[in-house]
């Protein structure tokens, strides 16, 4: 049996819910999910400042995981602490960004991201950029829906992220969409068949590429960058002792 | 359960054997396996012409194919004849090469390449170019192997092989490192054992890709570039009939 | 006197022979052109898939060529199996999209390409890329025309290409226009007089060009991935030999 | 008077006096240099895991700074929390590793980065990549001493660097020199005339490029991506209240 | 005492007062600037042409230059001359073009640039892409003013900038605007009040660069392409002399 | 028949000679080759400084033409004034720069530049970033010999030049070379023949490239950049008189 920990990096436990429900849905008959939320940060990630707070809440829960699962996921588009996570782990990491990216460009030539506020398209387009996917993707639209307003009964959520797929479609060049939030989750289906195209859920993309690394036995390597961190004094609250060391 | 056909685009059944045990040892308990040997063309592909004279052979493979699979394998590193496969199959089509450089991603900063032949580095770097992973790339190198080679008994093809994995990693600051190849099928997981860093094969890494876009029910785009080839009489040996319409 | 073969790769005779008058038209006094068309293969190259199966009738002209011309012109502005015909041919091989990009930037700062249909869009985007011209390109745009439909009597097809270079000039900041389509190869004066740019016809670019290679005494290089092909077996309808040994 | 807060992201406070030192050096006349060290976490930054920790303490000393300055300077190579504290700090904030790219493209054509340790070569390219001075750097070089071994007596720090910096001026085409830590601060004039070309500083380059900022009145941009965070519950030891209004 | 020659490479004198003005407003207190005009030459520089023909009269009032001052700036946002004046001048050289880019990536995310016509447009897209600052620009602009039209009573320069600032903010994803022309100096302070961004004036910014490197103590790079020029005969009107020996 | 004017952007009588030979045997039966030296300025055009005075005498000789020539040919390697000549000429202006790197992609995978010093490397490398060609060139070598000793009895120039080519074949992944001087101009047949691979002149390269244009009735376009320049008074020496007007 395949183990994977989702790890939602903000603290609205209903988000988290329906994070598991989508990678439950997405996992494969022998694949157990289990979600974890943040213990402290903000209520929902939108630009570089909650991006900094949460990322200690993220870190700590893969530090103090005991379950020793097969991969993590980290369920926030912007792939908070990604990087880090990935020195700190002892399984693989995948951010829920980089694997719509990834599983996009397997369906489609060019694929458009639809995000919830403008602040969050310059983290996406420096993910791009960092990941060699910007070539690949028709441009980063925002649909001015904030995270937590997704799933608002009464909300237009849905209507402002499709009109700005159909603009994706129609004026960018693309012939796929990625949906830019852990918050749309379950929308995906609905708007591909509405829309015609293949549109990609990070999270059950992310799932699905954390059972293919765990099923093919890959692990981060150790020799660049996410080589774990070198141990050292961590003064103030941490009390002298680094934080990964204190499980 | 999911059904995933392989098919090997050169004319030699004893590589399409290993690359059908590479592919099941990579599978899910629920995935069924069909390799399939291109009809007609080269034995083994080595560059630009015989990429070329294989390509058909390929696409009859796709438009013959009666079994309704779920998705595609094309097992020649080259990505040989990827998008056209996508135009006329029903079902996702993955090919090995972009497929070991998008999980070579999730478990390295920078992979390396060893592929056989120096003639064709251009056509790898190419696709890199053309999929934006250029960047996360170290470089393409060659072992100096002809791919039908590397399972001679006697041959070097492995101390030639590991002797580039080792400039990647010493010369080129790869923390990783992708067999470009689909011969070098089997060997993934001794390279990886001895040098410590994630050698990715690009047959597991596509049957993976391949699983996850069938979970995902995700299908190619018919928007853009990969829609059904337009209809229109093909002259000469076609008898005026277009190929895949002659199924 | 200088000897180029234009082939054309579609099966067309009435466009071959609309490429071969362009062809003349452009060429020099001491130069003798000699057209030929595909003997198997699609009416028309609209897309990948016939592209791929249009390659090997393309090769097979080259191979079959007795003439021993100064070079080779290949008539499709997808430049369809140029990188094989390399290295297949004595002399050296010229396709006619890198042609008129070439020629495109020795009098505009930037050009714009109009093509027939949209998928043809994402193959040319993909060569500018690789041949490193996507920088001085506006952009490609696709005129909604049938190759086939170009010279039908009473169509538009002039009208819209029109709109399109309008749209590239006023829009995109071009300053010279490419036609995308062999089978524009008649409409470069006339279009250019009406809009005061440079409109490059690739079927010109491409004779002029192969007769500088031709006046040069330059060769492909053998060096690098133009290199011969290895010799070894053809399955299947090839009955064991490669079809470049079965001249 | 001109007053600039320099904050030291570590919590070593004796790297904070070499800063502190450079940084008063560096400035001019009429300019006040005020050293912070961050009250919590690692004692060096070296890699993505202290770097992720590194930053809510930074972004605290700005947020709890009621001495309203000019400018802030964050004095950690990496620019760590860079993007986060331009969302919050009323005044503008300049990284010492982006000064010094700028300050080092204006009196070299191609500069070389030579930091610490190899694993922290990642985030300098990546910030290089982000900032678009990627073409202008000739390579990252590490010298494989760690940060806080800079300043131990007897320690070969300054040979290795030197060693590092021959290099990149001999092998990679620099004709300029970085010097790619906080820690390497009170090196660059001794390094420059030993070397003969412009070795760059990053404490003294941000001091400068905040008193220029700071005199010509111009501050960071709301409209983007720098815009203030949304205010939200901050959820478990922030007892729900966002960081930043807690001051 | 900081003493900086502002040399305008055009020849209008009230052009340079202007430029003076901007350049003295935004120095330090201890700072002098003086200002100078080309002795020959255009009365503007609108494209290729001017350019070539100011460069020498700008060379020479560097080589003619007594003063031996701590730093020069080129006000023409071109950065015409720019390479050489580095290889001639013995203090560091500034341009406006180059500086205003510098400081706007300070203050934005990404910045627009508006410039006066059409013809400039390329000249500076291409320093741009030199810079390494094209990806954090956001598209430049021509308002259709003439540079000399600038501070024509009555003129509706003003609005047309304006009109095209709106644009880079509305259209283009800018959250900043740099000034594209050294006859917009004043204008500055007035358009950032109106359009709530950061605007940024090249004079202004490259008189603090200039500051910044005298204080720094930086000097150009004799390694590279800024070495001295090979002294050799210079024919014709130069009477056999290299004009840079003849001071 | 064809008259193509080329202009040697420097002074010395013997390098224009040699150009011309060199242009004359590229040309073909029908074209009348005129070589033009620049009236003043340097004896060789090595960096900025030269490149900077040597273009007025450049437009100057374009200007001054009354021969109506069909093309003009720009001798230097830098491609020095050539978007100002475009601008002024009434005829088609190519590089023996760009000449040569178009044309070294139609026979190479990718070409390495020789040219003579050190610092001409980076005007070639900015050239090369500008017209898109970076990408195709392994690398730009400088064979440490000064211009105008390339012709000097006894001169070890082949022998340096000769070990660049080897070094770039070897070490860089070229399969085809550049001479990256006018000055080489007769060296390129015997260096092909001694190293196996193409070896590109620019100046023949740029002759036939100019053929080619007049041939296909190609003009510089005047929508863009190379519009023709404003008219506008030219003070000091020129008199009040643009001296483009002064012919």
């Amino acid at each position: 049996m395949t183990r994977i920990v989702v790890v939602n990096p903000n603290t609205t436990a209903a988000m988290t819910e329906g994070i598991a429900r989508a990678a439950a849905a997405a996992a494969g008959a022998g694949t157990q999910i289990e979600a974890r939320t943040a213990a402290h940060g903000p209520a929902s990630i939108e630009g570089y400042v909650d991006e900094a707070y949460a990322v200690p809440a993220l870190l700590q829960a893969i530090v103090d995981d005991r379950s020793t699962p097969d991969a993590y996921v980290i369920a926030c588009f912007d792939d908070t602490g990604l990087d880090a996570a990935r020195c700190l782990a002892d399984a693989p990491v995948v951010g829920i960004g980089e694997a719509a990216f990834h599983v996009a460009t397997l369906v489609a030539h060019r694929f458009g991201v639809v995000t919830t506020l403008a602040r969050s398209v310059a983290t996406i387009e420096h993910n791009l950029l960092r990941y060699g996917m910007a070539s690949r993707c028709s441009g980063v639209r925002a649909a001015d829906v904030p995270v937590l307003d997704l799933h608002v009964p009464g909300s237009d959520a849905r209507e402002r992220i499709g009109s700005q797929i159909e603009a994706a479609l129609r004026d960018d060049g693309a012939d796929g969409v990625v949906l830019g939030c852990a918050g749309m989750a379950g929308l995906a289906a609905e708007l591909s068949a509405r829309y015609g195209v293949p549109v990609i859920d990070g999270v059950a993309a992310a799932v699905a590429l954390a059972e293919s690394l765990a099923r093919l036995g890959l692990r981060t390597s150790r020799l660049g960058p996410y080589a774990p961190p070198r141990d050292k004094p961590y003064a103030g609250r941490f009390g002298g002792i680094a934080p990964w060391r204190q499980r």
